[in-house]
């Protein structure tokens, strides 16, 4: 967008929205949403502007749309669907916000977006590209690191193992565990994804649960059993690495893609004696409880990011708005590799 | 028995033994184990001889006749079936140990038990009924007491459900969770255990399983969820507390009798995702990690039955170790309540 001379908006400014028109059975459909165009306006006293660059697509969202009770509200029907992302300032009339600096918030799918300022974390595109605040050192990085060190909390020496591994929070889990002197293993589907794994993200193993047997993989690349296992698609998967878990090991429940789609309840992990058997925990985390500790967490993400130790990967789809439903489905087909982004064209 | 005079044993002295004989398939029938005679011998230099009395039987015990990897080792064919017991010392070359003094220890269901001395607990008549030391004071206790405290970690005015409230394990967590100041909730079968549960195991509620809705009972009686949930029993009741799971809980993973005698691999917890939506924990526990802690553990039980805050239910039956079959089976058939016990006569 262009903006005129004076720092005023145009007079003609339209905001397209994506907001949420049914409850999804099943898989989304583009149905699911509409598309609503609405003029926008100049913030009031105390409020800012925010024209949206870069859209986080997470399979989290799957869940957002559900008319449960789950880690926070469902998105109600009619309203902006919700979603993290970044933009740029292009009005302000709040004290703690310029025009032409960057923010993160949970502006959702549309193109500008009014805040409060509050919950927005300002970005720096001279530090990372924008994208990046999407990925390593956005939200899908604080979940890999509060979800591995402080659920998984992996000694040295450890083996972790991590499914949706070559995904947007998976990727990071297993460069975290690498750093922390772990022994990682990804499951992740396909020859190409396994490969990234290990070539890209230093893996010393890469299990592809499309042509492998999960069990006999598992027996084979982590002879020692599993320590930490770090899972974001529950399922089959899940259950498979239940039957390898070591002594006291502690699984970190950060989501369930295989199951977000269900029309009906899917089947539990019924290896679940295996926690008695080794004395495992298994526990939920929902990265939001560790808020008061984004700042230290970013820092030292940002600094691994820096000196090369850590690779964000960001599948960035270029497009508008409305690109928004068919772009998400990447997520369910195992079409992305790393963080899933739309940006905004 | 009684022991001629100069302290040497009766020449003809014949031990009864259950061997396990096959591998059950679903519940156990009593040709899994074989009954076997054989002579008792005078102990050599370095053990004694002990006349077992009161035989524990555990759910466990079914576990252990698979021939799976497990917590500890299967019982191998032929061996005697291991079991927990008490009984008297009738002959020591052990110099820890004399003659008259009663013992607990894995002497297995057999009449007499021919020990090492290691691992065998002093257990005196005169302090509590040599029951109890299978029971409150027992591998029972210990196991509510470490798997509700270490693993349970309630706190006052927290909100506590057990299931197989009315057995060994759950009676005694329903109490110890009270002690502790919790609101406590027992599952059991039918009115006459819901009924013990709140007039002598001090129960704020008790949910009949067999005659009620649980998921609904559990709405009716824990308002603001469930802070602590110790699973006996796995199955569908363990994935109806999933669904009520107050931020933060602890499900504690001690047993899951219901699914001992299944033929195939029973379902899973499909509710497993309150885990995730409640930040909640399943852990598993094996009350023998605990053993350098049972002396501390015990003196504080064996003190709280003393002053009458903490009750010991024992269902002793008579016999001789030929019943040992049929009265496992009280365990499974939910005919028990309170610890089972096979006293030998």
């Amino acid at each position: 967008m262009t903006m005129p001379a004076d720092g005023s908006l145009p007079a003609d400014l339209i905001n397209r929205q994506i907001r949420l028109a049914a409850r999804p059975f099943g898989l989304p459909k583009p149905t699911d949403w509409d598309v609503v165009e609405e003029p926008v306006s100049e913030p009031v006293d105390g409020r800012l502007l925010v024209e949206v660059s870069h859209i986080s697509l997470d399979p989290a969202m799957r869940g957002w749309m559900n008319d449960v009770r789950s880690y926070i509200p469902p998105v109600r029907l009619g309203e902006v669907m919700r979603a993290g992302a970044v933009g740029r300032v292009i009005a302000s009339r709040h004290s703690d916000f310029a025009v032409g600096e960057h923010v993160y918030g949970q502006f959702g799918v549309q193109e500008y977006a009014d805040s409060d300022g509050r919950a927005l974390r300002r970005v720096d595109p001279a530090a990372a590209p924008l994208s990046t605040y999407l990925g390593a050192l956005g939200i899908t990085g604080l979940t890999a690191y509060f979800g591995l060190f402080d659920v998984g909390d992996p000694q040295p020496g450890q083996t972790v193992l991590v499914s949706g591994a070559a995904g947007a929070v998976g990727s990071v889990v297993g460069q975290l565990a690498r750093l922390k002197g772990c022994r990682t293993v990804g499951i992740a589907g396909g020859p190409d994804k396994c490969r990234l794994l290990v070539e890209e993200f230093g893996f010393d193993a890469a299990i592809d649960y499309k042509s492998e047997d999960v069990k006999t993989a598992l027996r084979k690349h982590c002879p020692d059993g599993v320590d930490v296992y770090f899972d974001n698609v529950g399922g089959e998967i899940l259950d498979a690495a239940l039957t390898r878990l070591a002594r006291g090991a502690r699984v970190v429940i950060c989501g369930a893609i295989s199951q977000y789609n269900n029309t009906e309840q899917g089947p539990g992990p019924a290896n679940y004696l295996s926690l008695l058997v080794n004395r495992a925990s298994m526990t939920g985390m929902v990265v939001f409880d560790y808020a008061d500790r984004y700042a230290e967490a970013s820092a030292e993400l940002a600094g691994w990011l820096a000196d090369g130790r850590l690779r964000s990967r960001e599948d960035v789809v270029e497009g508008d708005v409305t690109a928004f439903p068919q772009t998400l489905l990447r997520l369910f087909s195992g079409a992305n590799t790393g963080k899933l982004i739309l940006r905004i064209r």
